[in-house]
């Protein structure tokens, strides 16, 4: 698609991809509501086809292409869920998919887009050599490249994510949602704009990778510092992503890795998932400015699970000390 | 009640408790069906009010009495979710609630059982300390004692669990519980039998607490030898439960606590759920009688959440080695 996703284009994507990724459950806590002052709504993406809301929009990508393109296979550059969760939409759809992953990536994310057919390219650990080894396999494959957040059908198929959150939860004073490259901010935001216009939407950043707060205010992307526990939001924003943002957030709260890892230990113990440290930037959100949010119905987008156990003891561990 | 319940007596105990609890929800997981070569419902209560299956019991059991028995409160001894249960349930009718626990109780219980306006009474660590305080505090006050699953509407409002099991899995070829005092396996045996009468209930028990395997193979009421990371499957059988569990029951599995601890690891990481040791009893015994249970359709009850996380983190450590 080359325009920004419509109403329609929304719902066409839901439709599209609905018997092939979960419907997610909302889930509460009077306990957490109690600790914040206010209800919330946790839409637990980490519940998700390989545990991660990523499945939607590469899911909506794969299935947007037409049989001609799709044949040659699919590719993107990811060491994340975006690299998985398009291997398991290719897999669906019976078409190779080309994952250039830097030789950093951890071997558990290598080995899920093994586990449904991806061919993995490594290359050096920058941007650089990202897209350099991404180019070559295209050109050497004839793949359609797949970007992890910068492509419209990519954030329509995010946005399903709100669609089910507003039919479950009723009427939402707010939304969050984490954002790194922003694609499920911008789908969010279109879902809201389109669904629930009265509902407002806010996003959670890292201090450590702040730059969309930054480019909010410069009023031009911002590269991120990419220093954050919250390793799923340390990209910057791209030029699909961006004009969204700026047109539609309410605001962008950014919050510190201890608080981010006290909220994501709060989820653990009192609604009793398991979720990875950027799902857990929201609700650090609404607790730093419990003011704004106090007595308000807040919708959050739990985003994914997939976190090592052992790292995560680690971070509830240094926040001890 | 002092009779064994019935089927009505059953549907009633779940239209009694239907607002006061969850409805809880019913995961899968493709990776661990995998792993365990079945297919598996986890009836997740670890999302129950207090975190725990006792909710349903306690709540029959306080709304079960009359409101003069009810008057003058309820009392049980206990150191774990039950006494949560029971103070919840007796706070949300108004009534006070008397709990016996030992010195030893973690202070996060009983912050638990205070939360809820629950009275403590401090005891020795003995099960005879234990009964001599209750009969006291009950002789005392005129409470009434609601014992923790040696009581037929206690099990009858376990059993609301399994009829909800049933209704959203469909058909099953086997249900497994965990079994400690009984309570929650003899009201599964009981829904079992009224509702699913082809579900075989087979009973998971840590190998340091086998009391339920000796006492079917004895056939008396054996003592548990209380030694398992399982620290809510530690106490035995009772005269109400026994002897359902020695009719109905198609089978005890036992299993070690490594085997116990693998298991949980395991849900935490696919199911991406934060489960109790003692929850995780009845999938380390379907990975340990994988033939049995190859390509059947298995519930599972998930039966709490209730652990520190620190706990759970030297457990996932302790089998590394």
């Amino acid at each position: 698609m080359n325009h920004v996703p419509s109403k329609d284009d929304l719902l066409q994507a839901h439709e599209r991809i609905k018997s092939f990724v979960h419907q997610t459950s909302v889930m509460t806590s009077a306990s957490i509501d109690a600790i914040a002052g206010c209800q919330i709504f946790f839409k637990c993406e980490n519940f998700q086809k390989i545990g991660a809301f990523k499945a939607r929009g590469a899911m909506n990508a794969v299935l947007s292409l037409s049989e001609e393109q799709r044949a040659k296979g699919v590719a993107t550059h990811s060491s994340g869920n975006h690299a998985q969760a398009l291997a398991r939409a290719a897999k669906i759809m019976g078409v190779p998919s080309y994952i250039v992953m830097p030789t950093t990536a951890p071997e558990i994310k290598k080995k899920g887009v093994r586990a449904f057919g991806g061919i993995i390219t490594e290359c050096e650990p920058t941007l650089a050599a990202r897209e350099a080894t991404l180019a070559k396999v295209v050109a050497q494959t004839g793949a359609a490249e797949i970007h992890p957040f910068n492509n419209y059908d990519v954030i329509a198929g995010q946005a399903t994510a709100a669609i089910e959150l507003f039919d479950a939860a009723g009427e939402l004073d707010f939304v969050l949602t984490p954002v790194g490259g922003g694609g499920l901010l911008s789908g969010t935001l279109l879902a809201a704009k389109y669904f629930s216009p009265r509902t407002k939407v806010i996003a959670g950043e890292p201090e450590g990778a702040d730059d969309t707060f930054r480019s909010m205010k410069s009023g031009k992307i911002e590269t991120s510092q990419a220093n954050s526990v919250a390793d799923g939001l340390l990209t910057s924003l791209g030029d699909k992503t961006f004009p969204l943002i700026k047109e539609m957030v309410s605001g962008v709260i950014t919050v510190s890795d201890k608080e981010i890892i006290k909220a994501m230990r709060l989820i653990w113990e009192r609604v009793k998932i398991i979720v990875e440290p950027s799902c857990a930037v929201p609700l650090a959100a609404v607790l730093k400015d419990k003011e704004k949010f106090s007595g308000k119905r807040i919708g959050i987008i739990l985003t994914g699970g997939n976190v090592d156990l052992e790292r995560a003891f680690q971070l509830f561990d240094s926040i001890e000390k």
